[in-house]
């Protein structure tokens, strides 16, 4: 080798990310996104916000949407982190949090970031596998560890666990970092927030993603103790003090202040999921309880590879992993209901 | 200790970012930003944006952006990386690249980001120290080391050095990675981007924070050889997708797209500077030559942190480091003609 300067480059396997396919005339429930718009008070802010304003740097602390979301959860301001997207603030928390020689725990089925930033931190996990119908055992975590993290409900398989095991699980581990991924939490589940006051070791993530809308701005935050989150601060303000732009601090609030708009749009997508699900059920499939905006269903007559390819056919994306023990289930994400009505329609074809 | 969840928390001194004044009526020239707004299609850009999109996913690949970047420079959307503003961009670029034992180069005085990094991800660094005259001895560069990180023009001093001498850098260095950090490149400098074609180790990154008065907006990008970029690619998808929001993609677009806009200002800027540098030095300052939107200057009859204080009090902010070799020094934006006769004129009733 005549470039001796290859030698000094990160060796790193590339994490390809998922298929965004381009074409409009398409049914896109493959990324669980929201099928509806973001608060209307994203768009007043976009079409009134000063242009000469992006001269300057965004405020660093980010103070008005830390102290918006504060409210939203009768939480301080310092109780709160921000970061682009949910990946960003898990990302630096598994940076920040993850820091022993012990393995880090997670369920063997879950979001598959996890194990890229472990490689990528060189922080050493264990997998826990959920058991026959996709539950976390809990006194699987018993054990000695480096931390925990737990997607509350879990990715793909839209299970939740409820308050009672998440308190549980929080006894059982005081001496380590506990991660609650809460990306899919407001479609019906229930969050760990309350557990915030007692146990200065919960750290809790979500993102604006899903539920209000707003994959496209990446807003994401953590909430925490003080002391986790004035470490996330420290990591992250030497890694890029500046990380979230003036727009999406300004857009973010404006959505975290409509309440009532959040509510009615999850609940909107809860019911185009119970009924989607009844549906795919009447067309033979097994569906997961789901508690997100997303249904992992299985069909005993056709395998999910071959289910997945016809629907592409028809223009219509969903989620297929070609993993250990889901490879003939598929994830369909929840869209309006006209487009479960063509999902279902299409489906009844294929089978 | 009877928490031993702290003991597996990651320890780092908090790097705490530069203050950025509440009030209204002040002029700042301490942060480096324009004084001008962004190119009128910026606006255009906010006003349009359906917000229905945010709802979705943003281009991981940012093709539309790095391939107007790529136009620009006359390179291929593939030697174009695209990050939250430069120091994303160069923290991992120093993840990506600095993987050896040797300690990698930089000056004395120079971005007070680089040892921070270097601490954060554990890269082992030497620093070579700049001339009396804060010049950069490239002769320095010829021992072995583990990569080099040169900001050209530097910061905070505002000199620059020519493409002869980032050739001979570049000749001499052909075993590491040399990152040219170009923020302030575009009031006056030569880039390396000539030098792209013959040296595959090479990394440029640039920013629209300055020249382009984006800083709140938070777009860096690097151009570099295809192997370079594509590391890069790899340590950021394994780290974060989507660290591009959508309306970041398309201001982005924008500003660049606009080349008169760009030129104008950056004339504006640069003939401002020249002509503050003069009146500058009528006041018995010495100015250092600038290449940059900001002028390093000291005063033989005054010390250089009463200045900076005595035009606090009087609304005006510009920079002081605290700093070995420069803490008799002030570095001052350079903002618009009346905002810099109103510094000038403070400073006559200040000396």
């Amino acid at each position: 080798m005549d470039k001796p300067f290859l030698d000094k480059l990160r060796k790193i396997d590339p994490y390809v990310p998922g298929e965004q396919p381009k074409t409009d005339n398409i049914i896109k429930l493959n990324a669980n996104e929201n099928p509806y718009p973001p608060a209307p008070g994203v768009t007043e802010v976009l079409r009134t916000f000063d242009a000469a304003k992006l001269a300057i740097y965004p405020d660093a602390n980010a103070k008005a949407l830390k102290t918006a979301i504060a409210e939203r959860f009768d939480l301080q301001p310092s109780q709160v982190f921000l970061g682009n997207g949910s990946d960003d603030v898990l990302a630096l928390a598994f940076q920040s949090f993850f820091c022993s020689d012990k393995p880090i725990l997670y369920p063997d089925i879950t979001y598959s970031f996890y194990p890229v930033w472990c490689d990528l931190f060189r922080i050493p996990y264990e997998n826990m596998p959920l058991d026959e119908d996709f539950c976390v055992n809990v006194r699987d975590y018993d054990k000695p560890n480096g931390g925990i993290v737990l997607p509350n409900p879990n990715a793909p398989t839209g299970r939740g666990v409820t308050l009672e095991f998440l308190e549980d699980l929080l006894q059982h581990n005081q001496d380590c970092v506990v991660i609650i991924d809460e990306a899919y939490v407001d479609f019906g589940a229930q969050s760990a927030v309350p557990l915030l006051d007692k146990y200065e070791n919960l750290l809790i993530v979500q993102t604006t993603s899903k539920s209000r809308s707003l994959a496209g701005m990446r807003i994401g935050y953590a909430l925490g103790s003080e002391t986790l989150i004035s470490t996330l601060e420290a990591v992250k303000n030497s890694y890029n003090s500046y990380t979230m732009d003036a727009i999406a601090l300004a857009v973010g609030e404006a959505s975290i202040r409509d309440e009532d708009y959040f509510q009615q749009t999850c609940r909107k997508v809860s019911t185009t999921r119970d009924r989607s699900a009844e549906a795919l059920r009447a067309l033979g499939f097994t569906v997961l309880p789901s508690l997100t905006n997303f249904l992992f269903v299985t069909h005993p007559n056709k395998k999910a590879p071959d289910i997945f390819a016809a629907l592409r056919e028809k223009g219509i994306f969903i989620r297929y992993f070609k993993l250990p023990r889901i490879d003939n289930y598929l994830r369909i994400t929840v869209g309006t209901d006209e487009q479960m009505d063509k999902l279902i329609a299409a489906l009844k074809e294929i089978l």
